[in-house]
């Protein structure tokens, strides 16, 4: 009799086969779900290989849309940046990823997920508090934490046996001397030859940019246009192509950024735990997206606003790191992010080349910047202004004044009129 | 009789010469003071100029070396970067010059300093905190907010009139269209035809880099050493060169930021009283060093100060754009900025190409990462550990164990004994 | 020929007497405008007052209730304190008060308004900020700033003269050697003899609330409830009187803070432009509702959405103290601060008593608090979890689950099933 | 043959005296070690107890100047304050009693420590933490979670049968309906029937302090006089008692808040890992010295320094309640607050009366606050200055040299000048 049905976070590689397999030894029913967040993967070639293995019922599932609109889409929103440095490409496909296996398992009355990630700490943590928030009655079966199936597997060698014994197709090229986190986002590189943080990065590591040395010679030149903080259209000045649908806008991005080897970086940062840990992460339409939201941001949003603003996006990016998407104190933060954005509007033009993205202008209705405002405060406090024979001086009150009247855009004949 | 001594912050151009005649007939005494902070001039002809309009001395003063060490190297501890962009070469340079000017004043005996700040007030701003925070009873005469001067002054016309009425030497070459500040830092651009947020900056306006389509197709790699959070030398790997004294270094990375077109921004950003101010800065050794910073120091510093540090560093930013370098809370900030570079060691080796600098690698005799670690936490986490034939599992009491033996760097021997 | 109609904030006393009549003199239609916010006035008298000063209108306003629900309870909700102590009772009275002024100066056609205002600092800004907020085109008469004011008016002695000469009646009683500022919030004491910050506050200068030594020997003991983290029903549970609008609640909160002496206290505070300032305040019911509203918040509220929401407060605190309570980054704050208190709700009860209030018990509805889980916890830790012969111990899953758990104020029955 | 050498924390209760025969039976020598913090003990008779249990070595040992000094001094210049209301007796005596045991095993040549904190959470991570902190080679057997232990001790009839066979003595008054931690800094209550949030703490629980309502009808009044933040001096007004070294000024204080019923708390508090908890607590002397110590940091420490300092106090407080005294970021926030109190100096009078405390007055060398400032501004937002029949006006250089110039308490001198 089965202990009941257990929805695996599949990927269709050696471990989550064995995983496959040695949960149906235990006596469960097992659901493959395979999510497609972008990554580069031969979709129908894990469906019959996990129909090969006994999968009861197998899910895959298309989630780039929403992994674009409910998970970068914040993000963006949010200048989410981990120490400085890092756009967490990784953290935030977590939570998407696990919302939909816990719709899957209810949707399937499974009593049981499980998951493959290994206990380097973050991502298990990640998948595992977003499971817990959304489905608090489900119980989550990690085998690289469980004694039964640790002590079988003690290396990749037990895992290739098993794969042969259980006729689990094995991989036939070379394991790279790293491992990868690829979705729409980026890509991770981390471990083994990269463990040395001195050791330098190989040339052919990056899959999603090119070497800004090889990249085309010409810019390309995009203008975004946002609203509510989110681009809602991008069109490339240089062929007229334009998109506006927000997969359709990110895809590009990555296109444009990883053809000209935008948002390649190298760091160590602090995991959850406290350890520290070299990653090296390719995030091209991110690092575009971040640069621009920048921009029209600031542009738009006073400037006491934003500083409050920029405290509570570095908050997220640490919750959204340590995995508390699905947490009150992230819910009560995105909130307030969301809200910031209401004016976040307008149009930015950025040139793409080499690696770097230049900002070159911009331009918008909801535009706190008042060109008349600005030669009329360098007039007045540079040659002073003289209005009915009358010298105006800035005094407290223009000072006051301005600042409200600049946060709200305003034409400063206000201040003329209480200074003479 | 005179009115007393006037210490006049000279630039040898067009405002400030007529403000030194402007000064010596209203019945001062002027000593012209000109700094010399890095920027592009010709030091013996301003002398002269000076001489000829009658100072009763002159100082030129070459402060780029404690530029560098009390001013650079202060903002380089601390990530100074205001509005997530803007290095703030200027901010910081207004209260190293304002500093040996009040020196100067003291020395001399003068009771009064003066300066051709215009009205756009963040300048006017820095310049005049500095002064009252290190000379509080000396009077400031800032002609662009006096009656008789800005009356009679009434545009650049009536200065070119004064100009040519008292033998100031007229500039021949036309004013490009926006205004500029030069240091050792950075130039900044900004009015004119920036004004308009929209309006692209013209190619040819940058003087410190080279254009990045132009740079050299080959990378510059460089290894840069830090202790105390600051550079004690930096070493070209592609040819050897290598300079340890801080001015030199930081030459150095102008140069080589210079030519490979590295530091270019194009921003809107919030002034002092809140409105909006479109600026271009180049900064190109400054932005090597921010990122190469950057990366030591999250090697080497404890992940929870650094969290604190990162606000404290916000909080740093801030103050100096707004002119507080010289106040209680920006002396508190910067003492605790210090202290938490103690450990701050190290290298990091980097590339310089076509506008980007990528980190290439780093070690550190004070790094609390611990390779060893890694891979033990990598296999504790994925595999188990077994040790005497009991199995260890990642339990609270390693977990918190783990943490703090994580910060101090020491090998986890700990976690097997308090868990088996 | 008119030049305009003002709208005064009269207050019916010398000074605010002595401008309603010399804007008359400048040749202005003058509205008299006095608030209601609870300070004990005899409103009819001074409308008469006015009315003999020849006011063209006069508006005398109960904004005692608004005062109450649109500023009080917000201050509630975010326990806003000014540098730890100061509850700000007039600081959020300006903008109520000004709001209203130019709600009369729009309606009435009116291009000015004008108060009594004396230049200490943070009246004049809080007021005129939020009319320039509120009203960016209306024009500010502040006479205590104009020349051919001040200069007429030199001290009190000029102000009787002037009295007398206009037939403006003057104060018998003689003026206490202190200023005070008094709404239904509290009341302050500042300037004369409490200039000195040693000289201690004479035994009778308090008007709100009894001295504790001379208050009731017996508490009055209130169970308070809370919705949406503003207060809904206060009951006496000494007698069983009973208040459930938001204006009863809060004076009967009054009455009895007042009774036994509650909300006192003598403090140094540091003003808007830095110089510090000794005031002395009495804030009775608002002292209750801060400490009740902290218990109920805290049983109710996610930790982590606490802290940040706590930091929220104090800035909240620092933009109401200085003016901005009409700005943007306070509307941003104001909104992020109402969306943690959707779940504050509950009741708390607490006793009164010789100045002091003490927090007796709770209970909500919405609590976090789960006392069962409480008990589970101290008994998993302490003495261990058998269960199917297979004993449990607090395994990082557990943990993070709990936490997980916790905050959804969940059974903890998911721990037992991941942990065995 | 020994396993060892055990440094057991040792209180002389049933708990810690089962552990000691527990751990002989398990092959350790035990060194029993008892801490004097405060507490009201018979440590001679907990020695004697040790002794006929068979501890090899007791150390008892007075722990209480250093308490003072090194954990409660910080907080107090940290204004130290977990949720707005806790002052954390309980959270700063772990890690300086576990710092001593540590100190005793390394001098005795111990490998381990052990404890008999029950798993609730908090206080074992504080003193594992210091522990692990202090000397990391350190194994830490903590009974309550060992499963020979916790199998054999399942409840408290298990502990009585295993006294009576190993001839421990027995309580024999019968336990409270709660548990409590008592030291010099407060005695907390929780647990028990303290569980239920809503039911009222029994009017003879508390130990420390008077019922407010029996207290005396008549005041203390006292001068506390600070340096570096800490107090150095306290004098009764009332009779001339005078204290000035660290330990007994604290043990005055206590002496006095509990005489008058000071310091007595009822709230429900968030645990480390986010359980809500029930707590009552009685601070008295903490409870006095904060008020002072707030009254005399605002007086001499300028604005903005405190606002920074306000947020590093609370980031303080979070870390020492969560048991990291001892980690790099606590290290770190205690540096800079001390740092913050290097002017913190001065008097302040206060009188202590029914459960309050009530600041009357304060004098400092290092004030920051300046009367004639304070009269003078005053005067000049008021009626202006006339100085050589040229009236002065608020302008912006006034304003800016103001903040600077009152920030260094400096007479406003330069204000005339500049602005006439």
């Amino acid at each position: 009799m089965s202990k009941g049905t257990v929805v695996l976070a599949y990927s269709g590689g050696l471990d989550t086969s064995c995983i496959l397999v040695w949960l149906k030894e235990q006596g469960y029913d097992v659901i493959a779900y395979l999510a497609n967040i972008g990554q580069d993967e031969d979709f129908e070639a894990a469906r019959k290989k996990a129909e090969s293995l006994g999968a009861k019922k197998i899910f895959i599932e298309d989630l780039r849309k929403e992994f674009v609109e409910d998970f970068i889409w914040p993000s963006v929103q949010a200048n989410a940046v981990y120490e400085d440095r890092y756009l967490m490409g990784t953290a935030i496909a977590r939570p998407c990823i696990a919302r939909r296996q816990v719709e899957i398992a209810r949707k399937e009355g499974a009593q049981f997920v499980s998951h493959g990630a290994t206990g380097k700490g973050n991502d298990q943590i990640r998948f595992e508090l977003t499971c817990y928030a959304l489905y608090p009655e489900v119980k989550i079966i990690a085998p690289w934490r469980i004694p039964e199936f640790y002590n079988r597997f003690r290396g990749r060698k037990d895992l290739m046996e098993y794969a042969q014994k259980f006729g689990i197709p094995v991989p036939v090229t070379p394991k790279a001397p790293w491992s990868m986190d690829a979705n729409l986002m980026h890509i991770s590189y981390e471990s083994g030859i990269l463990e040395n943080p001195k050791s330098q990065a190989p040339p052919d590591l990056y899959l999603m940019t090119k070497n800004p040395a090889d990249s085309p010679n010409e810019p390309d030149v995009l203008e975004m246009e946002f609203r509510n903080g989110v681009p809602i259209k991008v069109t490339n000045e240089t062929n007229g192509i334009s998109k506006n649908a927000p997969l359709e806008i990110f895809s590009y991005l990555n296109e444009i950024g990883g053809k000209h080897g935008v948002g390649r970086i190298d760091i160590v940062e602090n995991r959850f735990i406290g350890m520290k840990s070299r990653g090296i992460y390719e995030t091209p339409g991110g690092t575009i997206l971040l640069k621009a939201h920048l921009d029209i941001e600031t542009f738009t949003m006073d400037k006491e606003v934003r500083r409050i603003k920029q405290g509570l996006g570095i908050k997220f990016s640490e919750l959204v790191y340590n995995g508390f998407w699905y947490s009150p104190e992230c819910d009560f933060v995105r909130h307030c992010i969301a809200k910031s954005q209401e004016n976040v509007e307008g149009k930015v033009q950025l040139s793409v080349f080499k690696g770097q993205v230049y900002i070159l202008g911009r331009e918008s209705p909801k535009s706190l910047y008042n060109e008349e405002l600005v030669r009329w405060v360098n007039f007045l406090g540079n040659v002073c202004v003289c209005l009915e024979s009358s010298c105006v001086r800035l005094t407290p009150e223009a000072l006051w004044a301005g600042s409200a009247l600049t946060k709200v855009g305003k034409k400063p004949s206000i201040w003329l009129s209480i200074s003479t």
